[in-house]
């Protein structure tokens, strides 16, 4: 399969926007998503980028993305965060998956940083198992914590 | 107890880079920690900035940091990432910690973000019934997958 990967811009957004939906779908949240297209060109395209996206086109068509930012490890340093890396579904099993995965490991060895970093739901065995064989450490030991707007209004308003 | 919370300055870097290393050895890996106060000074305190720290004072020392920085949610949007609260041993039990903590939940809501994220190691019960008590939601069904440098360099190798 002949496929190209490239950077993506504001114009690319609106299929990017449905390939998150796609994720969280799958991730059984289709209700989580209230950014839209106009968030992501705002959010990825100004002076100070947000975040830096990468998608993966055949026959001129985007068939899946892969979108990171930096984060900052106070023991290591820059490092660079995975927020999302999806293929749609029709083409899953195409190779274009790994081909975005590695294009976010050699953004990651370009731009210097020790670590990269994501998450992955603990019933996604097949992803657990691609990452593992990578070469990647799945660490069980650490719980993530949220605090949402309604739950950070409230607790500021009883203090 | 008086005490004073402020956005630190690249002058109170060795003091927070103190604290970071206490946190770290709290955390069971007091060698993890590789970057330097000049680092944190570069990275904290130039031209596009990488973290906010705040730090907590009593009599004229810091006790206590908070260090956050900004991520993005394909979801959400801007978000706040909390990735260090230390007081020192000493301090701890004082309110110092609480008082970090709402800085941090402050912050957020005056930067309009809808959501306020950070880690806990799943054996620290007290830190994890704080939260909660806080309002905060903790998230046992996702795990972290990192790569560090090796394993990048070496999954690069291979493709």
């Amino acid at each position: 399969m002949n496929y190209t990967i490239r950077k993506a811009g504001p114009k690319d957004m609106p299929q990017v926007l449905e390939l998150i939906k796609e994720l969280a779908a799958f991730e059984k949240e289709p209700d989580a998503v209230v950014i839209t297209a106009d968030d992501l060109v705002h959010d990825g395209f100004g002076p100070n980028p947000l975040f830096t996206c990468f998608v993966s086109e055949v026959n001129g068509a985007i068939q899946g993305m892969a979108l990171v930012y930096y984060r900052y490890s106070t023991w290591k340093g820059r490092t660079v965060h995975l927020e999302d890396l999806v293929v749609r579904q029709e083409m899953r099993g195409t190779g274009l998956g790994s081909a975005l995965y590695k294009k976010v490991i050699d953004y990651s060895r370009e731009n210097g940083v020790k670590r990269t970093e994501w998450v992955v739901l603990d019933w996604n065995t097949p992803a657990i198992e691609f990452y593992q064989r990578s070469g990647a450490t799945v660490l069980k030991d650490w719980h993530i914590v949220q605090m949402d707007e309604i739950a950070m209004n409230s607790y500021l308003k009883l203090r």
